[in-house]
């Protein structure tokens, strides 16, 4: 059997690894403005590959070839056991605890491509971490982004678009959600651009500080 | 350690489960032109969810929801080594070898959503097999998909935007390719709907016959 431990699940052996990390577009009213993205009506979904996932402390690599990416700091659910058509409170049992994640985006590649495939999945753009939360309610906590101590962006969970259990329950009819499976949440207003040298820290209420450097991307070999 | 296993992945232990499904929009001018795209001018990339993963004769459910679900045959390669910033000679040499994929799309979710997260990611969603051909050449392989017996789609991949080589060099540059990864090259023209009780067939030249029934999706439970 092949070892699929991502390169860089940072959490133990109790946590069942990811198959696949779920995130949702413009989940924040104030995001979706600045994004100039109507606030919408259902979840709009993508998917970020588990390659891309790092732990607290690792680098986030910028790629060449992009001029501009973003931090997205966000709230992240893990799943605990399997969701197939779950109601909003049986997701919301289902879930094994919050973590911080960071959804990198590369801005350029994202408008380019129009869907996010290349922009979302590069290797180092899914910081998660530090830990994992336990019982923790997830429907009013503070999210903040600093990057280099200054605050980017300093938003509450309260003004997510679909709340985590209608989000988690909303994925569960269309894909099954498996035990380790990660659930991006969403961002709030405030993001903008990483540069090497950096340091990018997302900090949410009740879990932690996940905090990552920024680094030049090298290339294999190099 | 947790079982990833996919459940649909229908291959024997000699082949490494795979860390995620990669997918190229528009990567023929003909299926761009029905679908009203421009030809790309770098490969689109999205993902698929490895629970999207279903074997030859396994059912590919209709969800609840959506009103039009639509087939798309495709050659993929199933990848063999680490692909991470290779040429494209280094990448055809990574490759495993090739089988046939369905990249079963929700296409009023795909034009509602302008992502493809949910449309392209429901359970069922990714027939592939039925084996894993190795020593093919995969620059002109006709592709043919048929519904209940009738032809559907009758392409060659000498069509593709963007050969096999060059686009796992280009996603190789992106995000680390794994052995068991799944990259799916693209569909030519005539992707058309699927209803319950119609059997849907991917003919791909020197690999075989993908054949699955479609079905309405069941609840859990239900």
């Amino acid at each position: 059997m092949a070892e699929l431990r991502p390169p860089g699940w940072p959490f133990g052996a109790e946590v069942p690894l990811p198959s696949k990390v779920v995130c949702v577009a413009a989940n924040y009213r104030d995001h979706a403005a600045e994004m100039g993205r109507p606030v919408p009506t259902s979840p709009r979904l993508f998917l970020k590959p588990t390659t891309a996932l790092v732990g607290p402390g690792e680098p986030i690599p910028l790629p060449a070839g992009s001029d501009r990416v973003d931090h997205e700091a966000e709230l992240a659910a893990v799943i605990g056991r399997p969701l197939r058509d779950a109601t909003p409170d049986e997701a919301l049992a289902g879930v094994l605890g919050y973590t911080c994640l960071n959804d990198v985006t590369a801005r350029d590649w994202q408008r380019a491509d129009g869907i996010f495939g290349r922009a979302k999945g590069a290797d180092g753009f899914c910081p998660v971490g530090p830990v994992i939360a336990a019982g923790l309610d997830p429907r009013d906590l503070r999210v903040r982004c600093r990057v280099d101590g200054e605050t980017r962006q300093d938003g509450t969970t309260a003004d997510m678009v679909f709340p985590v259990a209608e989000l988690l329950a909303f994925i569960s009819r269309v894909m099954t959600l498996l035990p380790g499976d990660i659930v991006a949440t969403g961002t709030p207003a405030g993001v903008g651009p990483l540069r090497p040298g950096q340091v990018v820290e997302v900090d949410i209420e009740g879990i932690g500080v996940l905090r990552n450097p920024v680094i030049a991307r090298s290339p294999a070999g190099g």
